[in-house]
């Protein structure tokens, strides 16, 4: 019989539908390759083709020539821009205000057929790096409620360049997910004094049914609730609320699992599309006590049809457990 | 510049993203084609092919065999099962119950070419006759608190069969979209005794930006705050909570209205994939003065990806002003 599960944080149930299973490597599915493009805005020596850089890893070289490593860039179609002001209004019955925020590609790196997953750990490392220096200087703009730091791996997961690069959007409200995510955990320190995502690690370490991988600062499990066949997260061991306050061996232990992660996916699930997505507290608001960041790695195996948008209630064909079993036996070694 | 717009029933922002602007004609799409298929389980002299119908529309023939112009079977894949107990459990910080529920399968026409674009008025309104006696008869179940009418059409839009069907799912718990549909619209109640929908029909009828089409008992518009491009509502102008306890006339102004849209789709948009909800109140709950029922029409032009997934945030490249245009300047009729 199918099962119906609840997701401890936001409170979201799910459909995990033993009728319809699919084991974890069941799917077809649209393997991502990548083929050179001459035409590639984002590959060394075509730094012309983008907006001025705000950061770059360079070894001595002027900005916006090659000799870089990584390459963080204003987004050329940007969905938000810096300049103007809030400028609420209403209409009426409808309230709207003006597409204010920042949008940012980090480049992950100069040459066109790497991807995370085949990049050494620093180079992973070096991500992470940009995307808490970054959110560190955005965070500065007061008018900035929350910065999504999110990556589209593959056109099928919505990428529009095959070039290895995540995004960063700031936004001037905390979005609708977050605040579901925040509230939850909120209350359940409240009820507790404790913070559910470490209560999520610990029995998930005392079970050992959805433990896919860890080191001494991470662990990487399937969630009781997935949406998602084979939706991973990562979380930190140590309580921490804002990913860009971690210390550095946090992002270096981050960095090694989850490129460990990636690579037993490419394994065993046929170099699948994902998104990755960070997860961490809103910029203005005291949640250090309760919240946990952590990174979510969906791979797109699924669609996403008109039962999930009427009820925003995943049906999810592949259980937890199973998906754990699949990507613990891999290995995700680079050999 | 972008605009950020709230939808006045959830409180959900969406992104109208100018800098990204697509014309709601500028989508590479997916036409969806109909090719005949022997081996179909829903078309007609297939009967034995399904699960033994629950309700049919025949002219004088024995049940499951030829001579129907609709048919209700139970799904041959349910995702929930009718069978057993709730059964509600913790697994220490976790919660789950068995898949109880109902998942049915309504055949809209015994050919296999028909869609429900092309079907006559009346084969449109035998559909919504059809999930309102379903839904009266699953209500009986005193363990249903909300049931699920919906339409995938395409493969793209998470069809798996191409014979045009729609699909209801009876759930024993009211789903979170609901909920924040159900909790907004009781909210703006409470601060203005108004029910929302009837507030948005008289501004949009006020405002005219973003009407689409309407006879006397219903009006199809481009909500304020789409998620989705050339994203279409239909609602009727009298107030009522419930699809199932409409008036008989009501549904077959729905059917006209609902064949006229989707004709015009065809039109507009190159014959798209699409997902059709009816949103309806919950079983169980008193929501007569602040609910109003509705259907919603997606076409599916866009991939959602890891922003999307991260933030409940959408980001929409088309106006619901230019959509409404282009819908409301088709035709459409049949010929």
């Amino acid at each position: 019989m199918s099962e119906l599960r609840k997701d401890p944080v936001t409170g979201r149930w799910v459909i995990i539908s033993t009728e319809r299973r699919k084991r974890a490597t069941d799917f077809s599915l649209e393997s991502v390759t990548v083929t050179p493009d001459d035409a590639c805005p984002f590959c060394e020596g075509h730094e012309y083709m983008t907006p001025r850089e705000l950061l770059a890893l360079r070894d001595g070289t002027p900005a916006n020539t090659p000799g870089w490593t990584l390459r963080v860039v204003p987004n050329q179609f940007p969905v938000l821009r810096v300049e103007g002001s809030l400028d609420r209004q209403g209409e009426g019955l409808f309230d709207k205000m003006n597409g204010l925020g920042a949008h940012e590609v980090i480049i992950e790196s100069p040459r066109h057929e790497d991807t995370l997953a085949t990049l050494p750990d620093e180079g992973i490392e070096q991500v992470l790096w940009a995307f808490r220096e970054r959110i560190h200087d955005l965070k500065r703009d007061q008018r900035f409620r929350y910065v999504v730091a999110f990556k589209n791996h593959g056109a099928a997961a919505g990428a529009s360049q095959a070039h290895s690069h995540s995004q960063l959007i700031a936004l001037p409200i905390v979005p609708r997910e977050v605040r579901d995510e925040v509230d939850g955990a909120k209350k359940h320190f409240k009820a507790k004094e404790r913070c559910v995502f470490c209560d999520i690690v610990r029995q998930e370490e005392q079970d050992d049914k959805r433990m896919i991988a860890g080191n001494a600062d991470m662990v990487a499990i399937a969630p009781y609730a997935p949406r998602f066949p084979s939706e991973t997260w990562i979380l930190p061991r140590r309580h921490q609320s804002r990913f860009e306050d971690a210390p550095r061996h946090e992002y270096a232990s981050l960095a090694t699992l989850l490129g460990d992660i990636l690579r037993r996916m490419n394994r065993m699930l046929e170099t699948p599309p994902y998104n990755l997505l960070v997860h961490s507290a809103p910029l203005v608001e005291e949640a250090a006590e309760f919240y946990h960041w952590h990174v979510e790695i969906i791979p797109k195996l699924t669609k996403v049809a008109g039962f999930e948008w009427a009820t925003g209630f995943y049906l999810n064909p592949t259980s937890p457990e199973e998906a754990a079993q699949v990507l613990k036996s891999a290995h995700g070694s680079r050999a």
